[in-house]
């Protein structure tokens, strides 16, 4: 037997069986069982030395790259059924790396009832993850054109953690850490704040229940997902629904941890809320009348919600600050550009 | 607007609206409609270096892609609906080269009414395509489970064709051409073998027409589409029905073109067919009493098939020679081990 068709096999040991996978990993494709009606689907590709650290734990590697992936479905107010799989790695690569990956996956896909239905092995000189989901949606689906001058805006989550995590990380593994440069060590960090940051960039919440009830009660005019930073993605939702977006930077969540790492890597919080990316938190819409529904959020959405702008008629993004407002549609990550 | 954000206006201009389609590519998800019932999904994955030579032609690499992966969904009987496409590309590639791939995805697609939903874009190392699709059975699956000893075994093509033509890309861009080595140029080749071995390689026809009819009619007990090497396929489709697969060495068509390489490099063709990648034929197992309905197969199936062997009790796949039988099943490639 090739070592391709072990790896199937020690795959489909460990996987448990469930009556909508009518044939999972092994043939030449998948085969489920779904309701008619409309699916959702969407693809996510983690890259080694883009998207993480080389040498990172293939565990964590494959929950990352499927908390990713959700996190577009919770965007859409859909819910995930099933999902594939694409692997490249090296030929230096441990024989256990494809198996740890696609096991962590499946986990993870299980939380939210996603099975894993199939996949694909390459060769490949850097690592990469592609992960492609399709679910339902739980209503009608919630897209990023249906914001409206007026509305208010929402954000869950605290943005930047995940940047900052990303720093330290690299600066754990000896490499430039790219925010803040060098000068200051992770050690000198609080280990609580540390934790949580390399927790925000390693280990996303895709936000898939909070999804769930904007769709399911039709609380959101508009959503997107927070994947290469705020004010870019700001900018989309804008361009998206042909409004004029402001983020009042006052209202912009920092968390604690966030500000330890701000002071101690000397940027500005600011910056890294608005820039930084992976945060995988999502931005919303809201119509003014329904605002105050988001004071007290239910436990079960998992995370706290904000407002922390709001839609005018207009164009752009825009940071409001004291002394006026600026643009900040051409910050955040691009995926033509790299890595910043 | 962001340069991501730029492909993405540049795709949708371009691609053809669809009524399955009701949201493509631009939100944080694809949403399409379907009918209830039973899905069939499958990726795979090209990457530069591995399964195509730096610097291949986008448009090329688009069309292939998406022509690899249907033919996963041709070996189960499928017709494709929808697909998704994650692109990996270097910072020093051109712009357009991730338009050029999809576009010339989305075209392919559209030959069989596969539209393409949305995708991803990464910065890489390498350039890699992955194409995951996802359509519907046209009948019960096949499946590589379904064959029993008394079977016929028949497979569509010609196999090794696209061993030799990757043989020759390799020479044409003065790489080691890997098989056969050095000592002969493309160049002895006639013009017409060349082309048609360089097609084989570089421009598969996934077989759905003739996957369609063996489903349909209920034609074929089992079948695999033949992508890591004749040998290699015939034994996973053996080891999946539990049976043993003999190969007839005498009836293994090789292609004139084939057979000039062959001479040309110094090679033996039938190692050539047994062991070359990249076929994406279909091998199937029909129950000897349909076997007489393949000797003339109609022109809708767009391919000749040819009875190669038989299915006995047993196990593991075998070549069967003059002087007797060998095992075949170790060769061909393996994503494990890389290409050879």
């Amino acid at each position: 037997m090739k070592p391709e068709d072990l790896f199937v096999e020690r795959l489909r040991e460990r996987l448990p069986t469930d009556e909508r996978l009518l044939l999972g990993p092994g043939d030449d494709a998948a085969v489920v069982s779904v309701e008619g009606g409309t699916l959702v689907a969407t693809t996510d590709t983690l890259v080694e030395g883009v998207d993480f650290l080389p040498g990172e734990n293939p565990d964590r590697l494959g929950r990352r790259a499927v908390s990713v992936a959700l996190s577009d479905l919770a965007a859409m107010g859909a819910w995930p059924d099933f999902f594939l799989l694409s692997i490249g790695f090296p030929q230096s690569a441990a024989e256990d790396l494809p198996l740890s990956i696609s096991l962590a996956a499946a986990k993870r896909g299980r939380e939210f009832g996603a099975l894993l239905a199939g996949g694909d092995l390459s060769r490949a000189a850097d690592v990469f993850v592609t992960a492609a989901f399709w679910g339902r949606p739980v209503a009608a689906p919630i897209t990023r054109a249906g914001a409206r001058a007026g509305d208010v805006l929402f954000l869950s989550g605290t943005p930047g953690d995940a940047a900052a995590g990303l720093a330290i990380a690299r600066a754990r593994e000896g490499l430039d850490p790219g925010r803040g440069g060098a000068g200051w060590t992770p050690e000198q960090l609080s280990p609580a704040d540390e934790t949580r940051l390399l927790a925000a960039f390693r280990d996303p919440e895709p936000r898939l229940p909070l999804g769930r009830a904007l769709a399911r009660e039709r609380l959101a005019t508009a959503a997107i997902d927070v994947s290469d930073g705020l004010g870019a993605d700001a900018a989309r939702l804008a361009r998206a629904s042909d409004v004029r977006i402001v983020i009042e930077s006052a209202e912009v969540p920092r968390s604690n941890a966030l500000q330890s790492f701000a002071v101690l890597a000397g940027l500005d919080p600011t910056s890294l809320a608005l820039e930084g990316g992976d945060d995988y938190e999502l931005l919303f819409t809201v119509a003014a009348a329904d605002a105050p529904r988001f004071s007290d959020p239910p436990p079960e959405w998992g995370v706290d919600v904000r407002r922390i702008g709001r839609v005018e008629a207009g164009e752009g993004a825009f940071l409001e600050e004291d002394d006026g407002q600026r643009p900040i549609g051409d910050l955040g990550f691009d995926h033509f550009e790299g890595r910043r």
